[in-house]
């Protein structure tokens, strides 16, 4: 069966976004510094700047080939409401997904097919609804839980996270949205698969334990 | 100048410690356990058992040489006053620092030399005050900020920190005190110096950027 994995960028504080984050207040304490000190690994990739048509050129290497291999094995993405609205408006009109996406919401709202071969769907009957759906629309490969981190807490609370992709920046955002909180007591299981060491940041692999 | 560090291991979810450990109440919710989980990798090492009596044997290798450097470079520690307290009722007389270590406190009370060398003293002006009494007693070698969470906060928002060894353990508390909270906006910059990739835990070095 497919694998459920997550893959993201944290500070080192543990912020998957900074406080404020969002398209309508570029300038809201600075957010988009720190959001450039979270991703500058990855936008210089090459795998990634052609993948959002960011041009030629880009670093090819270790973490290149983590990048495209993460990007290759995903066969659907679930993303939550917030997520989605702030991608709704700054994503180009060929969205960098390619594939399926689930964003469970509260709303309903009919399929929204975007050229290039991303279909986002609208699901509100529950992660567990929403995860089922990912993993048919995904086949043999893997069904990437996108974020927030709310959509990731939920998930890891009903133990149906198989993997996690962690690229840990040093950066610290000091306030802003966390990954870890709200999880139940006793977690889920997690041990050390692998750990890639770049410049700009620690690209750490978990699997369940 | 010697240089001010912080050495210390933390959750994937970011806690120093989790909810309720106090020696007072072993079985709070299994805290125990977690601690077992945190410091694993650190317990199994030859220097570490040596340095605390447990007996001969233990692992050598890279992870145990990163243990022996750092506990070697070290002149004085500040603890703040809730680690001291745990200590005072749980280290073996012959305290495991055997040299100065500044309890930051608000209480008054005359220093506390311990057999092997470790003398308590208690510093109730300040965190810059601290400092300097620890350097002056550090010499050359480093002055380590042992913790808790509170005290190196306090020091971050100073911008007092040179370097930070993190060893981060795959395992998820759920809640406890985290190591980054209660930071100044925009905080201290680090950069990735060093990361030595252990079975049990990701040993991971930052410096001031």
């Amino acid at each position: 069966m497919s694998k459920v994995f997550v893959s993201i960028a944290l500070s080192l504080d543990g912020y998957m976004a900074p406080d404020g984050m969002t398209m309508r207040n570029p300038g809201f304490r600075n957010w988009g510094a720190k959001w450039g000190a979270l991703m500058g690994w990855l936008i210089s990739q090459q795998y990634f700047r052609e993948n959002l048509k960011f041009g030629p050129g880009g670093e090819t290497g270790p973490v290149n080939d983590l990048v495209r291999s993460t990007a290759e094995r995903i066969g659907a993405n679930i993303m939550g409401k917030r997520m989605f609205d702030q991608g709704e408006i700054s994503w180009p009109e060929d969205a960098p997904f390619h594939m399926l996406v689930d964003a469970a919401t509260n709303e309903k709202r009919e399929p929204w097919v975007r050229p290039g071969g991303t279909t986002f769907y609208f699901v509100n009957d529950g992660p567990e609804r929403a995860l089922e759906l990912a993993r048919q629309a995904a086949g043999a490969r893997d069904v990437r839980l996108a974020g927030g981190a709310d959509v990731i807490q939920q998930y890891l609370n009903l133990d149906a996270v198989d993997e996690m992709e962690i690229a840990l920046a040093p950066v610290l955002f000091g306030s802003g949205r966390r990954l870890f909180e709200n999880l139940r007591d006793p977690g889920p299981k997690f041990r050390i698969d692998r750990v890639l060491d770049g410049p700009n940041a620690t690209h750490l692999r978990y699997v369940r334990a």
